[in-house]
């Protein structure tokens, strides 16, 4: 480790979609959690497992990042506590870390009327976060995709969303797709993604329906039951249920949930899942599945399941332990895609199991290696 | 092995409640699935992993064993049909091997006025199935208890179920208990057990809430979230809803539901379990469970459960399962308490992990060594 | 009436899609119940508030109807019987009224390749029903609509469904829409619905999610509760599973599905409806709805509902219940629109209440006006 | 009315158990809603068919009562608000109004180590309300029974709750028992109750999975559908989910559940009901119904229901709603039992009918009668 004796070396976390309800809740939980406010729950990395991986401190992070929108970050905070995704108070409490965090957001781009090619996007995001980390004097910084889901690009060039993952790897950072859009996953960008030096994870978060399919479709086929059908409904009213109730940006988000059916089951049962923007839930969501399948002699049985969460507090915590895990990723030398944090998504890159117990395993087997210095 | 070359070896299956429905549903079905009138749906011994198992053909498999009511087999198998259990048609098509296995039903006890002590009852139960052995040629035998769940035994003495299970192994037979009854787990019965030089296996198949459990307890576990309170209740209308309404029979069978609890979760959580008699579900049984878990800074969440399955058939394949599983231990040589069956059980023998995916890896590699002569 | 002495007067029942699952259910229902092997249950018009309302016997109900499928009833009883839809067994008791309904049917259309215009072809219907009702000398016969819901008409001209209701009228038959197809709600048979001096009532049969919705609208505005948002998901699996999937089919349909909303909360809350082909559900049909509400001082609950039930089983009884109302009041002298009736439907015809008590109060009255001759 | 011109005229409500979370949710909505802070959601005589009923104005009500415990009613709404019960900066926003209402609170009892007999502490809570009417110089007052319940009592004399109702009558005030506890349903205060001249109303306000079975069940009814079985499961974690784990607790609430179904359905069907205590949900409570119903032909069918609601925001709105219509029909003189307020009730006082719809009907006749001056 290159950090000095006197102070720990810092990590800097780059949100694009700064602004948003993740965003806003991976800042607030950050500081949290650090001052002992809150228990780390929902915090993989801070279970026993990870305790000897090298992972950087919690308190380590310094948080910036792009978005298009001005809402500063103290304000979206409040909002949030309103709406009960934070706890009431602990915006105040943590309010100076929200204002720092704010003062390191860039403006994104394209925005309308913008007249800056593709490439003068990727080098002004590029030189932004290549400001963030020399003001800062971090020894890394991890690029983290937690804006709203685009709608599937259909023309040439490339969607936003691979704009600034050209920009992360310009700068020399590991990038990180919590969500379903492109990013990386552009034909233009793979050779990059190849020959960058640079590790790299996604896409799409698991954190509630397809969370319960990868381990509820294993459970299945290592019972020999028969699923005849798996239909699902997702109700959500923060951004995304608007987003998604695109069909075009939904689709990407369906095949990540429907990758997951067809590897643990064997096939792709019957069935179709519905995204449904309904904003009186505000950042709730509710996903309901239900699961016709076959016993012993074709007997018809049925699993029903129903999930409500609250998708930036789901979300959160995991964005904290990706940027860390592959912060300490880089820092070993590792590079390529890390499919062995399939554990954390619905459509992982690379080659990686997809029953949510192989993960952890995968995932608890990484920690080990990253701790050995990988 | 020592089977001749014109036949292959025949082995037994003694079942302990030999006239109820899961007993029914095993022998109709062993029929049906041999005979190809339906796929082995639910028998996690015909999947490729136990192929080279060495594990006896279902056709190989012959049924007898006790019961205190009259009922014959081919009369039940009827009813089950007219409940939905069974296949239209399916009692008619196997009705041959029903009457076969009736045949070889033999009073069990103690019957209401019945002056035999506790020994004479398990020399005449030995004897039965000693004499079902010797008269069909059979290359060895493995009693399995699916009679209803008798109540926790009060006083002194060995309630039936650990008669049974004292007469299998003075036969000489394995034993496996698919019931929360008391069976082996009598402290009068450990030096047997534990001298006899056999395997056994048990208890209380896990069928529904219980293996959902096991599942979903270490995703909660892998993910950090701190579950609060697990609420279950279950409906159920078979024979054993109405034996599990008695809160003394009730209390085995909810003490391996949170013992999965607890051992997956790290702690037992708040909350109940329910076990209703409602009749009018006939042989079908709803299992509704809710979790109550916190997320990221403590946002309250939860995930429900509705099983809706068939009783019958959910156990009649495991039990199949087991018989081949046990019988081609007790081949290899191996005894004492299997443990490495533990994927079948809510409240298994030995030491054994209590996720569904660490259960089933480990059943693998027991099949992987029977093959291999263990 | 009309009615000899020694025998009591016949009142036909002329049903459109005769050989499907609906049709098969109403014929082979009305025979168990007349011959005593079943009892009336879900049989509105055999509840003592219908036993002085001088309806029609069940057991003088003749059935025929028109069909562009060839299979006859006693083989689609057989196929419903395999799949849980009628019990096993009914339809051996009630082959001999499988068999004389089945006489009775007549091909419909247009068929592919048919030259008919739709002049020719109402003509032809016409034709057919009124030699039914002569050659059984029947008193009056009531034409029902129970075929797979049709796509909603884009051309000009008439669809199928109105051709038969064109038909019914013609024929001087009382007409019943239990679908939400056109039937008579097409412009250019307002002229002969208004003018026929024939009863008629529709449409689309309340069955399931919209039943339910009716006494829960009620209930949330009663307690002056904000419902915020109300969405669903309807599975199903047989004929309609396929037919709904059409987007302009189920456009029909989720018209009337809101429109119990809007009216009995007051204006129509967010949320959508989806109607998913699963054909592996068979008959059975599985409707989930989640309603999230404001309670006191904005405080937000939610009410979910699942409701699984057979399709076929929940219309059959009511297709009785409208042939024995429709066909008494027709003998009373009514005409026009029987807005009376609304308690059936999803859209009734008419100005009528949305809430189930409402329409059932009235319902009742109109039995009691229909007893005293209308 | 005696009302001054310069001043309507005000009118007391004498909660018992005045420290709760449903007298605390009562005091500080009251409050809101008056102030405009917040819509009258919930509020039933705040719809338009109450408009003209003679009604006190919210603006008019002023709160006292009887409590064993130590809280301030502030620190009360704070504790509601951190857990979701009330909106978070409403304690602050109604403060005064908070205070106001505490420093009316007198000590209930009996406590522990009290000295008074039976006689001695219904004079002494008659004084203190009569003290209250008296300095604030209202028109009258209503008392209202919303502590927690008490278990059934056992032994000779009277249970607290029925102290408190005589000490009302004993007091000149009108009594509404919102809770299972006895209140004035004992025998010994039947005379009292009777010749008392005060209109009284009870008991255990309906406010969530009884308030469901009051529509469902008439619609089985109303559909002629056979419920064979209705299972219910609450989860709850408040003050009350602790009385109600006692099993003697438990029964008085459960005789009020049953006799909607049995009253409704026309016999009882199968099933039970569960009561849990599981602190881990605060105020908040979850039912879970389970109805196995017939349908033609006796195919199987089954409706779920899960209910999720704050328990002080469900009851707090019919307190309000109760204490005005009771304050009412005081006014115009109406005596003895108002069974037309059934609406509001599991176990309604006097001959009512059991549906919801039928219930609200009675109400809105009631409410035009208290218009008219009764």
């Amino acid at each position: 480790m290159s950090a000095s004796l006197s102070r720990p070396a810092r990590v800097g976390v780059w949100l694009v979609g700064a602004r948003g309800s993740v965003a806003t809740t991976v800042v607030a939980g950050c500081a949290a959690v650090t001052a002992g406010l809150r228990p780390p729950t929902g915090l993989v990395t801070e279970t026993p497992a990870f305790a000897d991986a090298g992972l950087p401190d919690l308190a380590s992070l310094v948080f910036g990042g792009h978005d298009t929108t001005d809402c500063p970050l103290p304000k979206r905070a409040e909002h949030l506590a309103a709406g009960g995704v934070l706890p009431p108070g602990l915006p105040a409490a943590v309010a100076a870390e929200l204002a720092a965090a704010d003062r390191e957001i860039r403006p994104g781009g394209p925005l309308p009327g913008d007249t800056r090619d593709e490439g003068e996007l990727i080098t002004a995001f590029a030189a932004d976060i290549q400001d963030f980390v020399r003001r800062h004097g971090l020894e890394r910084a991890v690029v983290v995709n937690v804006a709203s889901t685009e709608p599937a690009p259909t023309g040439p060039g490339l969607p936003p969303s691979s704009l600034y993952a050209a920009a992360a790897l310009r700068a020399g950072c590991p990038y990180v797709n919590f969500t379903p859009s492109t990013g990386l996953h552009h034909p233009d960008l793979a050779p990059l993604a190849a020959g960058g030096g640079l590790p790299y994870a996604g896409r799409d978060g698991k954190t509630g329906q397809t969370l319960l399919r990868s381990v509820l479709g294993p459970m299945f086929t290592q019972r020999a039951l028969a699923v005849r059908a798996w239909s699902g409904t997702n109700l959500l009213g923060g951004g995304d249920g608007a987003s998604l109730a695109d069909p075009a940006a939904a689709a990407a988000k369906n095949a990540g949930k429907e990758r997951v059916l067809a590897d643990t089951l064997g096939s792709a049962p019957e069935g179709e899942v519905h995204i449904d923007d309904v904003p009186a839930l505000g950042d709730w969501k509710t996903a309901w599945d239900h699961i016709a399948f076959d016993g012993f002699l074709g007997t018809r049985m049925i699993l029903q399941t129903i999930w409500q969460g609250c998708d930036s507090a789901l979300a959160a915590p995991l964005v904290l332990d990706l940027a860390r895990l592959v912060a300490r990723a880089h820092e070993t030398g590792l590079a390529g895609p890390l499919s062995e944090l399939a554990f954390f998504f619905k459509d992982p890159v690379g080659e990686a199991p997809s029953a949510l117990a192989e993960q952890y395993a995968e995932l608890v087997r990484f920690a080990r290696r990253l701790g050995e210095g990988a």
